[in-house]
């Protein structure tokens, strides 16, 4: 076919694909039904220069453009439902400067986040952000999609480690946005609009990363606790007595009781308390000194409604279990349906009764966990994937938790973003003006829609 | 006139001004010659409501809108050049809300600066950015133009502590956007585009703020330096070093020769050194142990370049000197012209040397002293301001300084944005198709180009 063509003519036909309904590319991690693909190619650019090339092309011909880093969102923005070609950036996979003394890192948008860290870490440093997948998934759809994570509560989400950054905007030109500067106070913040626009803006292709010094320890506690109220309470506890861990993860009982039989003992060996309804993952770090002064703090705090507290000597077993829950969950009935949303602290228990309440209405059973210092919640239905009548429900149970929680002055995307599953959610979010804006600035990047059409849509 | 009437409709006629030419509402702190404004009025609503009624009134009579606040920019944001109705947010003085154990403030555009720090601190908290000027700056302001600080290098700028904020847009709409959660990746971050665009997008009315637990601690020293290079060196050194200071600002050998005279007795009552040719100011905060662990660290750290270190233990009298050096530099000839600087921190030396050069090519005596650690300098001539030849050698001197700032890929403005000033400047410091995208988010916001009009221009 023409575009096929063309696109090989650009890359080299090695790197243009026809993939089938069924590929990879056609899909994300959510597995939900209506993320499915129809990608006309997909294309493996090499460089900046050859997604300029590939853009261009696609935007003078009227195709539509789907960047796609891992595949990891759970929301459908990386597939092409209008067709289209689907520009992978997987071989965009350089780190194209490293400078540990500066605290910086020029990875291309490729790059696993996993490598991302490692590289950091190897030389002292620190990327902080670290959202799940991190295996699979891609810095510049981390920055695409403005990923969070558990450590996100003390050191901020992905953008906030983002200096500058390279993209491909339309109709095809590669530009420099931030540079490495610390400050700078020079215009409108582009690359801070680039920044969780999930490819609807531009195409990004290499990252300009700040790192930090990597603090000296970490220390993990898990912290039971008999119900939901009690456990909401200790959370807004450790912000009134000034405490400032590094997570402040929570699991509620249905999800304590799905994971606990693949806990890591701690260090006396403990089990998950049989009477415990709510759990915290706590983490503070720092130097062994100010770490140990933080833990003491909070091991005062939560004596009172804790029925345990464990201290977790080998924390990367207990963060291998947390990053498990996810497939754990989905092993109960086959499926899971989630929607990632946003409460303030102070709202957390009410938005957990009220999805609890929904999900059961819709004759579902639910489990939330996630990163309760930030209001942040994998609010979760298990479903059966064959049962039709169940994923309908689910869809219902999706839509009574997004009213709920623009009800609550909330948001309907603490991760992932909006994508195609939560489009028209910001028009009931927002007021009217900012919806207007959200669309103005759409149609100034991109005035042919082209860019991951269908996705992040305001209305 | 028709507008004085108009508004005085809107607002009560007591809260309309027509200013003089010499009217302080016609000019900000810089005192420059291009400085000046020619408003039609000031109005001085009381309520965001009382702004959008102006704004529409504006909007739809074609008037220019300036907004303002406390006055101290140094760029010309806050001057209505080409006449139209000033808003000068001071009557928005109310903390609409106050929650300590939540770190949280929602004061109105027109708080002052201080007035926010002070109401944190009396509660346990910080509010971390601290512009100069905070006495008379105001919140709305400051937010406005992304303003910094010397604890920018730690705590970032203004706009890293906004959660959310309300404002009136185009045509005269009061929108609120952000809320008080404290993750959020649903659609384009509108906030953060209004953060340091300079009224020229929207009237900033009240800001959400997140705060910070108050560090127990801060250690400030004094570090004096023979001479330039060996100060760059040092504070590179600190950063490779993984060393975290709150505050690492520095003054160079003539901003430390004219301030010396005025500087406090530190511990042991010790002056600045007579062979001093550069000094660098460092704060270090957090419980006392992590606060006296990071001072022992970099106590070490500058030992083997170091004339002498002083440690002041009463930490106020030495910002309060810190924040005088602007009044002393501009007595020294009654007047000085400042461009306010980022270049990355490994061009720091190249640059502070590239500016003496220019500043002598000029025949004007330079001084430069900032935010070292993040490159942020004040870059600055002493001037007579009634001898019309200096005034117009230091205009050149900052085009030479901003040509070498955008060569050395710095940027223009580090703090107060671009105003009048700067305008232009944008198009030699980014790529054609970013300055592109600058224009056409101005005109999604202001399509009759009526916000701040001639302000924060690309080209």
């Amino acid at each position: 076919m023409a575009i096929h063509a063309e696109l090989s003519r650009l890359l080299g036909s090695e790197h243009v694909h026809e993939p089938s309904p069924g590929s990879p590319y056609n899909r994300d991690a959510s597995g939900r039904r209506g993320v499915v693909g129809e990608a006309d190619a997909v294309a493996l650019p090499r460089s900046a220069p050859e997604v300029a090339a590939v853009v261009a092309w696609c935007y003078e011909h009227d195709v539509p453009i789907v960047p796609r880093g891992g595949g990891t969102g759970l929301v459908g923005g990386a597939v092409a439902r209008d067709g289209g070609v689907v520009i992978s950036l997987e071989r965009l996979h350089a780190v194209r400067e490293l400078e540990p003394a500066l605290w910086r890192m020029f990875p291309e948008a490729g790059v696993t986040t996993r490598h991302v860290q490692r590289i950091a870490r190897e030389n002292g440093l620190m990327f902080a952000p670290d959202p799940g997948g991190a295996e699979q998934s891609q810095i510049g759809g981390n920055v695409a999609t403005n990923a969070g994570g558990p450590h996100a509560l003390k050191y901020g989400v992905t953008g906030a480690w983002v200096s500058g950054m390279e993209a491909v905007l339309a109709p095809g030109e590669v530009v420099d946005v931030g540079g490495w500067i610390r400050k700078d106070v020079a215009g409108y913040d582009i690359k801070d609009l680039l920044i969780g626009s999930e490819g609807t803006l531009g195409v990004i292709t290499a990252v300009r990363l700040r790192l930090l010094p990597a603090p000296e320890t970490a220390l993990a506690l898990m912290v039971f606790l008999p119900d939901r109220a009690c456990g909401c309470e200790a959370i807004a506890n450790v912000f009134a007595a000034g405490a400032q861990p590094s997570v402040l993860d929570f699991l509620d009982a249905t999800t304590l009781a799905l994971a606990a039989r693949s806990y890591p003992a701690a260090g006396d060996g403990e089990a998950v308390p049989a009477t415990a309804g709510f759990a915290l993952l706590v983490e503070v770090d720092g130097s062994r000194a100010q770490a140990e002064a933080q833990r003491a703090e909070l091991l005062e705090l939560f004596a009172a409604d804790a029925i345990a507290v464990h201290e977790h000597r080998d924390a990367g077993a207990l963060w291998r279990w947390r990053d498990g829950i996810n497939p754990v969950v989905t092993a109960v009935r086959g499926a899971k349906v989630s929607g990632d949303v946003v409460l303030g602290v102070e709202r957390l228990h009410e938005g957990l009764e009220g999805f609890e309440e929904i999900a059961q209405r819709h004759g579902l059973k639910p489990c939330a966990w996630g990163h309760g210092g930030e209001g942040n919640v994998h609010a979760t239905v298990l479903v059966d994937p064959e049962d039709e009548h169940e994923l309908d429900a689910a869809e219902r149970v999706m839509d009574d938790l997004f009213t709920l929680v623009t009800e609550l002055r909330g948001s309907v995307a603490g991760e992932h973003g909006v994508g195609l599953l939560k489009g028209g959610w910001l028009a009931r979010q927002w007021d009217a003006q900012a919806v207007e804006m959200h669309e103005r600035i759409k149609r100034a990047f991109d005035p042919k829609g082209l860019l991951n059409p269908g996705k992040t849509l305001a209305r």
